[in-house]
């Protein structure tokens, strides 16, 4: 099958790289129009580089990242790529899907919908952990998806925690990162209202797969993974559950480092305060 | 006459130091309310610290330097504070003034204007530089406005090299830098239009002030300015005017230093990626 043609929309030199916004008709989101962000640093002109793929919170698009994440000037430093998707698919058309902020568009939930209202297009999933890869290949653009680790945000960071978690055998990410993540989204109110809307089984079909903890809970092979959240919507992202379950599965602090931030809100003021650190953590397994 | 009392708006902990949002009511700009933003860093808990003022370009608020520009990080390790203040009064009521994006509001262009159609309320001039430092310091916020320097993007370097360069003799601001900054405004269609707008004596009363390539040609004194400037809009920023002003008059390399860097654009992916360079510019002078 013939890849489909990225078209870039802008690009914008930045920290001696390039920041590219690409759109493309995605079959695996039900032939609708996707965007995302690249950034490659400027080493990339050498050939290909490893990528760190960034996945935003509810709200967002592959815009919020890049313009207030501060993650550029070391992955430039690092020479390593950012892949900044989309949080959902856009303009489906589903009645209902712009309503609410948390849930449909801006909040797919990085799951692949089994709904049949909403499983031809709310597929993120597959979207980023195979399409993209996949179509940014054969544009040619210099990244080596071999060498790929992966962190986000609230909503992302689950994501972040779930792709890595659930693809582990088959080595897609070297490593895990997040900030403020939901981490264990059977308990939390957005979790509940995703899991209920996209999936068929609702949330006893979310435990095996889209659950940060009970993944974790039943890993038993070394892992990578860091995350820092500050002391707010605690109740939303459950840091202690993912923490002791890591513990109890034999998980140490070098595997599983958890840090609490005293007085940082949710904003993307307390991302950029801990980007470097998260860029410096992947580059250790990007750059091995 | 009392301070109007400040009211906080928001407040984010970032780089360990607080994103404050602040508000009140300005007799400057005619009992308009007015909005800014102040960066403190955590030292700022210790005592009185030096402040660099951001001033933003056209279409901008009191948000986009705090959000893009990448200036926390080095001010906070650094111990700097920054001030944002808006790019021109808001809600003045005045016909036409939200018609166009380069004139009105969020284009205030940094002057008083002597236009009486614009001159109760667009005094953005003495509104940054005479009432915010006064309105802060009767608030007590634990910044020393007597270590001051000033930088900005595009209409906002205009404003901080012309706000530099006309106050030298009372030493108001330490040190100036600009990114792609309007140099020349009397040869440049943004600033005409401002100028023949807001200014009774138009384009002939901003050469006496509001012009930095006329000011650097009459500056005796030593100066310490930088600027960087990406190679787009030159026809409406001319960096080289203002260079060639500037030796002329005697300064050399290291009292202005204009750098030039290839394919970059206007945007803040520009700014931030000399973001760093600036902080650490203007350190050397506000920690002197």
């Amino acid at each position: 099958m013939a890849s489909p043609a990225l078209e870039q929309l802008s690009t914008n030199k930045t920290y001696d790289g390039q920041l590219i916004k690409y759109k493309f008709k995605s079959a695996v989101l039900g032939d609708l129009i996707a965007q995302f962000n690249i950034f490659l640093p400027a080493n990339a002109a050498q050939g290909k580089v490893p990528v760190l793929v960034y996945l935003a919170g509810l709200t967002c698009t592959e815009d919020n990242g890049a313009q207030k994440g501060g993650f550029m000037r070391d992955a430039a430093a690092q020479g390593i790529a950012l892949l900044f998707p989309d949080t959902s698919p856009r303009g489906a058309g589903i009645e209902g899907e712009d309503t609410d902020w948390d849930f449909g568009s801006g909040a797919g939930f990085y799951l692949n919908a089994t709904n049949p209202k909403y499983s031809k297009h709310y597929k993120m999933l597959t979207h980023i952990t195979e399409e993209l890869p996949q179509v940014i290949e054969a544009a040619g653009v210099p990244i080596d998806f071999k060498r790929q680790s992966v962190f986000g945000h609230s909503m992302g960071g689950h994501g972040a925690l779930t792709f890595y978690l659930s693809t582990l055998s088959s080595k897609q990410y070297r490593s895990a990162s997040a900030f403020s993540p939901i981490c264990n989204p059977m308990l939390a109110p957005w979790g509940e209202k995703a899991f209920k809307g996209y999936l068929a089984g609702g949330i006893e079909e979310a435990r095996e797969r889209y659950d940060a903890t009970e993944l974790i809970a039943k890993t038993k092979e070394p892992v990578h993974i860091l995350i820092d959240y500050a002391n707010n919507f605690l109740y939303q992202l459950h840091p202690d559950n993912f923490l002791k379950a890591a513990r109890d599965a034999g998980h140490d602090e070098v595997q599983v480092r958890v840090r609490s931030h005293e007085g940082y809100d949710h904003s993307y003021y307390f991302i950029a305060t801990f980007a470097a650190d998260h860029i410096h953590f992947h580059a250790n397994f990007l750059k091995a």
